[in-house]
């Protein structure tokens, strides 16, 4: 039966790059998403058509292994991969495979850190399985996306996976297989701006550095690793207060100590700064670093002026509200073609 | 007797902030100083004439509290405060008054961070006192020095008087009236790029705003001065061992630090990172933020193209070699002849 799914982009809020040395981290749903429209093929082929991955558009075909991609663009096979292993991994875990015709669309940029692949990851899971009449829990949705994940990066942190699927605002923690979620009720509206400046350096290159630090340095970057920990907690309470000083003051503070790390750059920091000085509560590199996204925090009536100076210094700027709802299903002949009308649509709005 | 001493300007290194919690600092000095030439007058007048304090020129003159400055620059008064409380000081201290002219030539601008305050209350506590015919000890003169800076600012570290006094490298640790002083051998030369921005915030906004945050937050921010006590102590070890890979790897981490406790701003970091990708092994801020100097460290073979990217986005930059001599005094007729001619070309190495 033919199958929408779409899930959502994520920003971390607060302690990356410590989560990987098992402090808690604030992630976060965005407003953005990504599509994926299913159609079962009685043929038992797979078709990947890709209509919006930073690619004006392609098509993929695979069959048995054999896999045909109709574009030139470098950008879309890595991209593509995520939807191959979801439907490799649903197959298996389902125990049956079944052909499917799978359409992608995303409302972000890949690889700008915003969790495109983990969205992708789980809506593509979610997507094969109920197209074939198949139903998932979040928890399973959850759980595949993150080995899609793993088998396509190598390595990968639970943390995307788990914040798209659930959705809203989500304290997280992690080690080895054990992943501690608390979701976090966050009653008003929090708009925030998300800059994008270009990457560096790889988020592999970034966690590799800090890691060799960490263990070389383990009184000075352990202790820094330790402290971003308890800027967590003390966030925590100001987001749960809606308190947005307390909670800019813990975006810069936790900035600085990104800074400190070594994972920051000077494009980043130059977006962080302008945010601040002309009006944000706060802001913060969010992410690995070497490039990738800012987020700044600001009051409505100063939102006009921030986003027009980070704009001016980065490669694209949206709003975004945060803590928007996570996976979605929805089966049907009607809700397909909706989807899709509604997925060309918004796709103008972040980019070309 | 005609007396001509001189006082370089300082770096702190390491532990700016921090050091006002009780944690050590390193500070050093530079091969900039600040010279003063002392005469004897027979009326009993005090005349001060300081040649180049950020000004073109101005000529004080004072008898018994009387005071006459020649010069519309609202900039000269507080630095003639200086020249002015360090006769107070030392006549008092020597419980003897004479009257003197004296002649002060900055080769650094004033308020830059560089300790320009401290060096003239030094050399003109020591001018005074030589050319009544008295000595003092290093520990006197800095003793002295630092109750200037005292009665002038209301509150003062002993940090800049110290160093000024000593030269070399100094790790410096006080509290209260107890100050630690801990002279470090650094045997080989240590040149380093020093650029200027101008001061948003003056030094006691940036110490007092980190005083709130430490109090409010002593688990985020109080830890924070904890960790530059750290880096401090790494960093003395990496001078040691003349290090320089880690000791720029110390800057940069002292600098997130610094970001962290608020106290960098856009343009400090601009420099800072512009330095870092254009060479440069480390760079921070240095002083107590909000505006004022970053200090770069660059292999010898790297040093121009940093100085051209660093000049770019600052006020003024310059090369200075780190650990000169402390306060220098010269008596006799000859000397005080031959600074002057010296002092004033060599001002116009940094300014104009």
């Amino acid at each position: 039966m033919r199958v929408y799914v779409s899930a959502p982009g994520k920003v971390t809020l607060f302690g990356e790059h410590a989560v990987v040395y098992g402090q808690p981290a604030i992630v976060t749903s965005i407003d953005r998403r990504v599509h994926v429209f299913a159609e079962p093929r009685s043929d038992g082929a797979v078709t990947i058509e890709a209509r919006d991955l930073r690619t004006p558009g392609v098509r993929v075909t695979y069959r048995e292994g054999e896999v045909t991609v109709e574009t030139d663009y470098g950008l879309v096979l890595p991209a593509i991969s995520y939807l191959h292993k979801a439907v490799e991994v649903a197959s298996s875990y389902l125990g049956s495979r079944h052909g499917v015709k799978l359409v992608v669309q995303s409302e972000m940029p890949v690889g700008a850190g915003l969790g495109t692949s983990a969205a992708v990851a789980v809506a593509t899971v979610a997507a094969y399985a109920y197209s074939g009449g198949y139903e998932l829990s979040k928890d399973e949705i959850a759980r595949l996306g993150w080995e899609v994940e793993k088998k396509v990066q190598g390595i990968a942190s639970p943390m995307d996976t788990s914040i798209v699927t659930y959705g809203g605002f989500m304290r997280i923690r992690y080690s080895g297989e054990e992943v501690e979620r608390v979701s976090l009720r966050v009653g008003a509206e929090l708009p925030i701006l998300l800059a994008y400046v270009e990457r560096e350096f790889r988020t592999g290159d970034m966690v590799r550095m800090v890691r060799e630090r960490v263990t070389r340095y383990p009184q000075l970057y352990g202790r820094i690793i330790e402290l971003v920990g308890e800027v967590v907690g003390a966030a925590e309470r100001a987001l749960l207060n809606h308190d947005l000083e307390e909670l800019g003051l813990m975006m810069n503070l936790n900035h600085g100590l990104l800074d400190s790390l070594g994972v920051s750059t000077r494009r980043l920091n130059e977006v962080v700064y302008a945010a601040r000085s002309s009006g944000a509560l706060g802001a913060k590199l969010t992410g690995a670093g070497g490039g990738g996204c800012v987020i700044a925090l600001s009051r409505p009536e100063k939102m006009g002026v921030v986003e027009a100076v980070m704009g001016f210094l980065s490669e694209f700027t949206m709003r975004t509200s945060l803590g928007s709802e996570g996976v979605r299903v929805e089966v049907g002949e009607k809700t397909g073609g909706a989807a899709l009308t509604r997925t060309t649509c918004l796709r103008s709005s972040w980019c070309t």
